[in-house]
């Protein structure tokens, strides 16, 4: 008999049948009742052993964790909580899980403790939501830019261009680093490297996707990337997955407005197809802020805090009045900001960032035109000659989710720039035929995917959010 | 006025209103006829310039590989092989391209040459359609699994972990590798590595796959992976994506099923949404196919092939009846193989592969129970004791296409395996813990997606169906 995925057996609409349930036990009360998940539903299903026609060998073996199957009939449940129940016929134990060795007891372990044991935490409700939660917001990425007709486009990971700057880069090799080959003036013979030639981990796939938007019109790209920086905070993984959408003949208002509308799209998606993983998230947020003081708590669930970003178009506030807002803020004008903003040109701080967002606007801002000097090469320059057509997205308790921009198009202004930054024109040929031939306008966005999924989970570390995250110090598994 | 794509003109269901088109200029004939291509279809749509009224500068510079804008009146075409075409009332050029430079004249070029151009070769229809294919093929994957119920998983690219040995691994550092840091006792002290120890790019996801499947029990990963191989054929690739299903509770039976029904079902979903792609490749491999002697010519046209394999069963075929069969082939006998079969346990060579698929069968074959020996450590032990439940599909013209097993489940079998392997136990703790808690009866399988892509597009050269290949020597872009 083949068998019934938990899911599908609790959203029946008929009992009385005999059904099979293959899952992992994760409780087990009085003897009696087993608390049956599979990972298809954050539910779990009840199974109801007849203890007293069972072997005393086999009840000892129903433990958290272990491996069972179990046939018997589904019924309609007297217990509260659950609509139906498997009256069980029959119990095979298919792997036993030791009570004194299996590390995820049913009771509260640390986060910390969780990520040492990455490879077990999926079995707790709260990673299961997670990932699952994950895994339907990768889906509605797909399905927004397949729907609107973008083409996917997988840029390469192993690049030879480093020319972004967009972080530090981790070094790619086959040479054996203990015995490098030397070329005649005793430097590192990269042409006996794999490539033949110094390579790296890509930090960004844009430049690469640029050249396909020229042709195809609309891509996005939706893969890993890598920052070699020691940033041991909350919000920074040496290796994460990015999205970058690129669309030929946009500016920067139709780029926002297609930033807007995905990000409102992918957490709708969510809401519709993760409802029981959500709920329960919520439920773990408030349960865990009860401990906090009243001031640190939300405001908002986290039910309320998605659909807030639904139901309100994002604050368009150029660079110069945010500059404006933050040097009359009291924080500021109190020193209570790390960096005092005093005058227009400086970068903004993440606590500038929050201020704006959470307590100056209180949604989602999205800040644009912001100083060429603080900006990449490639952005467009505007007529004042001194801003650039940037623009991040912010939102509340994540900082920067999107950075994106119009691109400069123009093949001369964008060559003065590289020169004037010391970028080779020659090892990035390839990126200035976009604008030697066929030039136009083109705009494009990088979201950094873990920073969705901890906004929509309600997690506030992004190592939580990822299944194995690589951190510095950090490669387990 | 916003644009229309190109795809959206073309299927319009009225005409004689104004639209706007933005794209690039594939030819321009009679300075009168523009072929505009946006990249949103493979067809162009006709722009039919007033050139009388047109000034001989503008002219001038509609050239291939232009950009422009044009904005006119929709209408019926009178010319042969198209519905509408748009009657310019008025001509912008975006971005020149200057017809002595521009690479990518409408002319046949070299796929070498194009390689080496991977940056524009996607503006020639050929490249457009196969890339507008692979992604379509990519939604494909995304969906098959999502509708299922299947997580999507992402399984880690850096990795600590070096047990598997499907291949050679590229090391990843953040040290100076010209000054490394040494410990005491005169060795890379690797404790001052990014991650604090030795790190390669992965394999395979499929050990960590694993532990997810433990958990939510249907998962799928779809990332890239890496062979630090110097294999410079048309069939490898040093960077390629690979999608690694993995399935708690399927033996090796529904893993075949499992495999051959997705297969299936993304040739169909390819066929369904890719209609004109696929008829120009198939078009385009005819053509090719002209300059070959008849005896090398396939049999089926591309979208007969593709047809071939939705209607006929996969055929299932044991290591052991394969090697019977082979070792009473015609070009066994008459020594044509390369590696004469005479004993059950050889390694199956790419010649076998083919025999077996393109003489004997002339269909998919899935063949199963391959020897211990020349098999992956992990993979479930027959009651034999010397074949285990692995299991290659072997694609015409591709040879393998899909690698898979039921995995050993069994926890004193699996590490009395390492052993004998000398793969270190404490290294994989966290794999192990999947038989030490829970454990099941799984099965999973990797699908190389550019074979796929290579199936499904026709193409013959593996570097030809990934935007910027990576091979021996080969990192640009």
């Amino acid at each position: 008999m083949r068998h019934t995925k938990v899911k599908d057996l609790l959203s029946s609409t008929t009992t009385l049948h005999e059904v099979n349930a293959k899952g992992w036990v994760r409780t087990f009360r009085n003897n009696q009742f087993i608390a049956l998940n599979d990972g298809s539903t954050i539910n779990n299903i009840q199974c109801v052993v007849d203890f007293e026609n069972t072997a005393d060998e086999i009840l000892k073996r129903i433990t958290t964790g272990a491996a069972v199957s179990v046939t018997g009939t589904l019924v309609e449940s007297k217990g509260a909580g659950q609509k139906y129940e498997i009256k069980v016929a029959q119990l095979e134990i298919l792997g036993d899980s030791d009570p004194e060795k299996f590390p995820m007891q049913p009771k509260k372990h640390s986060l910390e403790f969780l990520r040492e044991n990455a490879h077990l935490r999926v079995r707790t409700n709260a990673f299961g939501a997670i990932m699952r939660v994950r895994s339907v917001l990768s889906f509605a990425v797909h399905n927004y830019f397949q729907q609107k007709g973008f083409v996917y486009v997988n840029t390469p990971i192993i690049t030879g261009a480093d020319a972004e700057g967009a972080g530090e880069m981790f070094q790619v090799t086959s040479l054996p680093i203990d015995h490098l080959p030397k070329n005649e003036e005793g430097n590192i013979d990269y042409k006996k490297d794999f490539f033949g030639k110094h390579t790296n981990l890509t930090v960004s796939g844009q430049l690469e996707g640029e050249t396909f938007a020229m042709a195809l019109g609309q891509i996005y790209t939706f893969g890993p990337t890598f920052r070699a920086e020691n940033s041991n905070t909350s919000r920074h993984l040496a290796e994460f997955w990015m999205i970058e959408p690129e669309v030929a003949f946009n500016d920067l208002d139709a780029n926002m407005d297609l930033a807007e509308d995905f990000i409102q799209y992918v957490i709708k998606y969510a809401l519709d197809h993760c409802g029981d993983d959500l709920k329960f998230l919520e439920g773990r947020l408030l349960e865990e802020e009860k401990s906090k003081p009243q001031a640190e708590r939300s405001e908002m669930t986290l039910l309320e805090k998605l659909n807030f970003v639904l139901e309100n178009n994002f604050k368009r506030v150029s660079y110069t009045e945010a500059i404006d807002i933050l040097r009359d803020s009291t924080p500021n004008k109190k020193k209570k900001f790390q960096y005092i903003i005093d005058e227009w040109g400086a970068d903004l701080q993440s606590e500038h960032e929050r201020y704006l967002v959470e307590k100056h606007f209180k949604c989602p801002v999205i800040l644009f035109d912001y100083p060429a000097k603080i900006k990449a090469f490639y952005m467009r320059l505007n007529e004042d000659g001194k801003t650039v057509r940037a623009m991040d997205i912010l939102f509340p308790g994540i900082g920067e989710i999107v950075g994106g921009s119009q691109r400069e198009e123009r093949f001369d202004v964008l060559v003065e720039k590289m020169k004037a930054l010391g970028i080779d024109e020659e090892e990035l040929w390839w990126y200035l035929d976009t604008r030697r031939f066929g030039s136009a306008v083109h705009s494009g966005f990088g979201l950094g995917f873990e920073r969705l999924v901890l906004f929509v989970t309600g997690m506030t570390n992004i190592r939580d959010v990822i299944p194995f995250p690589r951190t510095p110090g950090n490669a387990e598994f």
